[in-house]
């Protein structure tokens, strides 16, 4: 039994909501901690092991900034690929596959994002590996024929023991996609 | 620093997979749960304290079936009536009062779904309360005019210390329901 308990949750979740209550009902002290700035965190706690965001405060300014790109404008035609129909869905690949140019560009000839090391972007971008078929399927496009950089540098990402046990089966991804996508009357 | 890490997540999540090769990488050793069986997990791992599910397994039963009611039923016209328009904003309108109408003759003139306590299926509904304004806005309709008796309940599950600190403020839900609504192609 742990004897601290780290709830990492978003909070408009009715689950992590019913899990704080049952939790302060047991009386169990738990740290919270929204997901949003969770690596840093990780990072925080545990810093005497191997470290997520670069030390150096330019290199740290500019992971957070790619970080920021993946979620605040990666993320929004990440899923509108596969959620909307038509225009919308032809504005999302649009938007979706010049988003992976500008990761293709930034990555350049590096072996990660975080130069000679696995770190902060890398880590944010991998977190989508799972729903990249599910973006492909949808999008009608391949990130292997259009981004040879990127579909390397996955390659080199997945030969991690920590990236493949993280990972979501890409299959169950896209049937828990057709699943949402009738709900959003996308089909 | 946490001894051992509990990580409740949701299987499909961008954020829990980054959050595990963090960990991973790291060394961290944790504990992962599907936050789908939560609160069965959270009893069986504190067990000495306060039980959240009953013990007798008739009362065990029936504190799963509307457990199930709430997550399979209720949750759909729950975000339907402020994510869509038209047709089928009407039919989860219907739905949702319907699934209120059910939820408020179950508990009829208990204090808790729990009988005396606060139990399950108490937490299961309480943790929909903080989206409960997002649904009267949008659904018009109000709780405390057409349910009285599950109006009595949630202001004394409101009295408890563990409602209070876990929910979301329906205020921020709100705001955050006006973002979904956009993206949804409500509005």
């Amino acid at each position: 039994m742990a004897d601290e308990v780290i709830l990492l949750d978003y909070w408009p979740s009715m689950f992590g909501m019913r899990t704080k209550m049952a939790l302060a009902e047991k009386g169990v002290k738990y740290e919270y901690k929204e997901t949003d700035p969770w690596l840093e965190y990780i990072d925080e706690v545990w810093s005497d092991a191997y470290t997520i965001l670069p030390s150096d405060p330019y290199q740290k300014s500019q992971a957070r900034f790619w970080a920021d790109f993946i979620d605040k404008k990666f993320y929004d035609p990440s899923w509108k690929v596969w959620a909307t129909m038509g225009e919308e869905h032809a504005a999302a690949k649009k938007e979706l596959l010049e988003h992976f140019k500008t990761l293709e560009t930034e990555l350049g000839d590096k072996p990660y994002y975080g130069g000679e090391v696995f770190g902060y972007v890398d880590i944010a971008l991998m977190g989508y590996y799972s729903w990249f078929k599910a973006m492909e399927k949808f999008g009608e496009f391949s990130i292997e024929t259009e981004f040879p950089k990127l579909t390397t540098w996955t390659k080199r990402c997945l030969e991690r023991e920590s990236v493949v046990k993280a990972l979501a089966d890409s299959d169950r991804i896209i049937e828990y996609v057709n699943v949402m996508r009738k709900q959003f009357g996308a089909e």
